[in-house]
């Protein structure tokens, strides 16, 4: 047993680090826990063979001439818009794309990777509303946007400040994606995407990257991703194309997104969407190398099954979690990093629903290997609001979760075995030097979920979850320290826009409130 | 495609399908889906030696003159009130558990069984406080517990109907054991628990079971289950110890758990935490060897951590998770039947906070492969309170957990891949015959959740999760049958109460508001 004084003091500075606010980014997740593999060799093979048949026998429509052209140059067989792929075509194609990317922050200490067993949480992107710090649902703006900035900054969980987490209403839609883009390199010095919402707005993206990390860095390096859904089943378009292509010449990675709403479009079956999805995914994987050989890309997608009752799409079943845990066999089958989505639900509040859905996404998540993992915070409503509160409750939550894909920790078993003789039958360890050593680091402790008494939680106000992860937002965002970034390159930033500004049309803004 | 005619028809016949109410239960569930084993073969000997180590060094306290006379006779070394175990004769004691259990429920249709990959959920129970068909929080009556055991009839994925799931405060407490069971074997034909407040009660629970399936049956299968917690670190009482004989000889299975809570009464350490209890799992498992050979007996733990900010106990947290796979482990390595507890949580209100910690609890229970998956609907506030609202509600999430447990659904791919084919690029799966044949299979479509677009949520009343829940409380309460008992049986079970009521001492109740 330790003295009494040493003890004293070693509680004082133990206090004193808890009280100062922490918001250090955790690193790169290396996941240790063992992966939750539902398919053996043979029926990984049967979906492997299965999307090889599709690929050649049903083909892929590609809604974009620059891309036919480019598959009728690469070898494939053309016909009108739909690309008929020879299975060994499809495989000397995606061997090329890296197995793992670094993504260099312009703060290089918040340098993250994905593949292997690297994984990053990133924040929901692309709500048309938000639930705001009064949890009120109205139309976004820009400032709304910078707080969620904001937030994904402080959150040691999140790895990345995304894009447009919200859509920032207040400002012309021909000009978003600059105002957007700014906003995740001036509020954040960690990661962040790009929009995809056309090849000319992917460019601006990659200038402005240009910008921040000089061009010739980015040509070697992955500095921001962007993401391209597909029209399932078995169509990509133009815009999505011309985006990703403007990426991939850049060399910059991006995530082809086959978009299942299971059952609407794919079979009523986990395993034939599956299949479908991945010849969907293959496809697109395909043509980034046909675009720039070598070109980093994430094998993504984006699931929901669909209420037959209703036709809304739904989160958190057990389809979805058997579903991503079969995309992550194979992606590791094809060596190429794979994007999931997390914290998806359909509540139109923060509610019980919200949390049981969001929680069985992210449990999935960590045990289906993902890489690359979006919407890991603030998604409600069907991805129609991302909401504050949620947000923070979400972002503690991926803490969490990052715990548990840490797997074990044996260092201290020994000394804690010391412990159980030290204190022997019917005694307790809150005094024992290993207690005092260990406990914070032993077990998490989620600060937005109360678990006191009922007597000493209505004598603190009787808050829900929403009040308090409100309360936590505020406190945030009083503590919130802009990253310093060189005026130089900053100034640089603003005259792009400016100038880009001046150049675009500044067509009407989706809403006329602003 | 099928006639237009004939497919109408079909959509009628399933539309009827769905409307009927269906409330089978499901049979017991059998996994497929690969666990979660985060230890690797020498890892699982650390902790089995660990343990071995405590059981002879450290020892165990029985405080119970009966148990360490048994322990003396059975050849363990027994000073004062503690017993040191050789590690041979304890392995030699449990070798004789039955690695499963098949539980006879009074209707034979609703037999389950526990072991290998069968798993069953059972309810919650202890709450001192319910939280109504109105939402309000107060103390439990008799007719409350009844409303539980109906909805625990009711609900498919329930194999059980436990037994107090709330507390019927409105009995004096010396009699309440004797109602209770009353309820749980009148209001519903599944298998149940037996209360073991004593081993006074738990003689009077075994009566009645005899009452109930005659004597002679008893002696040769499992009809009920009692469950004992030990007083970690490693102390059993005479309580429990005394209830846990009881049910020893006449053949019927108890959950010997360890009440664990990290931090606290543990090591803070999750291996060594692990190490302690697994140590004090075995030697109650051996005593019940010790007490009758062959008899079929449970490996239990209730697993919290504790908030060293607060010294509340926390539920949902990841190292919780990771204990509940290394139990998982070691008892499989053990080959003896395991409980875990399901969807417990903190929180106060059936809210996010409430929806998180569950989920992340029900998740984890499904990798780890518990068998006897208690605590399963209701629970809140750290189970100080069952809420009728978030017990129907957890009842559909063990439900959709079940199919994910099920795993992946090959049967049609053959057929679904067919689909794919006759779709094509940029179609529809709605109305194809494969999709009108599957659908209702192939997804789960959880009933309250709402999925719906914000108008048509609006227009329906803006439903929260708890509104929704309670509206199908009410409509269960509505539907329910009472399933036949043999009037002999029941005037039998009636008397016995009478009888015992008469000799046993009218206690006051705990609470004075009754």
């Amino acid at each position: 047993m330790t003295t009494r004084r040493r003890s004293r003091s070693a509680r004082a500075t133990r206090r004193a680090q808890r009280t100062r606010p922490r918001h250090d980014m955790l690193p790169t997740l290396v996941g240790k826990l063992p992966l939750c593999e539902p398919m053996d060799a043979e029926q990984l093979h049967r979906i492997d063979a299965a999307s090889m048949d599709i690929l050649q026998e049903v083909g892929v429509v590609f809604r974009d001439p620059v891309a036919l052209q480019d598959w009728q140059q690469a070898g494939a067989r053309v016909e009108g818009e739909r690309v008929y792929f020879d299975a060994a075509h499809i495989r000397e194609l995606i061997a090329s794309i890296p197995s793992e990317i670094t993504y260099h922050a312009r703060n290089p200490d918040k340098n993250v990777s994905v593949g292997g067993r690297n994984s990053i949480f990133v924040p929901m992107t692309g709500a048309p509303y938000v639930c705001d710090l009064e949890n009120k649902r109205r139309l976004p703006t820009l400032d709304d946007l910078a707080i969620f900035h904001k937030l994904a900054q402080m959150s040691p969980a999140m790895h990345s400040s995304a894009h447009h987490i919200v859509e920032p209403m207040d400002h012309v839609i021909s000009h978003r994606h600059l105002r957007i883009t700014y906003s995740s390199m001036k509020h954040s010095d960690k990661t962040f995407m790009g929009m995809t919402t056309s090849g000319k707005n992917a460019e601006d993206v990659l200038d402005m990257c240009a910008i921040l990390f000089g061009a010739d860095f980015l040509e070697q390096h992955a500095v921001v991703t962007g993401n391209c859904n597909g029209n399932s089943p078995l169509v990509w378009d133009e815009t999505m194309l011309s985006a990703m292509r403007a990426f991939n010449r850049r060399n910059q990675p991006v995530l082809c997104s086959p978009f299942v709403l299971g059952g609407a479009n794919t079979p009523s079956s986990v395993p034939a969407a599956v299949a479908q999805l991945n010849a969907e995914a293959l496809s697109a994987l395909a043509y980034t190398q046909v675009v720039r050989k070598g070109c980093p890309a994430i094998y993504g997608h984006y699931l929901s099954t669909v209420s037959m009752q209703s036709g809304a799409p739904m989160a958190g079943t057990p389809e979805i979690s058997l579903m991503n845990f079969m995309i992550g066999q194979m992606a590791r089958h094809y060596n190429i990093p794979w994007r999931t989505s997390n914290t998806l639900g359909g509540s139109k509040l923060f509610d019980a629903q919200s949390g049981y859905e969001s929680a069985t996404t992210l449990a999935a998540v960590i045990h289906s290997g993902a890489h690359y993992i979006w919407h890991s915070a603030g998604w409600n409503e069907a991805g129609m609001h991302c909401s504050m509160a949620k947000f923070v409750v979400d972002a503690e939550q991926c803490a969490a979760a990052y715990r548990l894909a840490e797997g074990i920790k044996w260092d201290d078993f020994g000394d804690a075995l010391a412990a159980v003789r030290d204190i022997g039958p019917g005694g307790h360890y809150l005094g024992h030097p290993h207690t005092l050593a260990h406990f914070e680091n032993a077990f998490f402790m989620p600060k937005l979920f109360d678990n006191n008494s009922i007597e000493q939680w209505s004598a603190e106000g009787s808050l829900d979850t929403v009040d308090r992860a409100l309360n936590q937002v505020r406190k945030l965002l009083d503590e919130y320290v802009e990253p310093t970034l060189d005026p130089a390159v900053d100034e640089a930033l603003r005259d792009y826009i400016d100038r880009r500004e001046a150049e675009i049309p500044a067509m009407e803004a989706l809403n006329q409130e602003y």
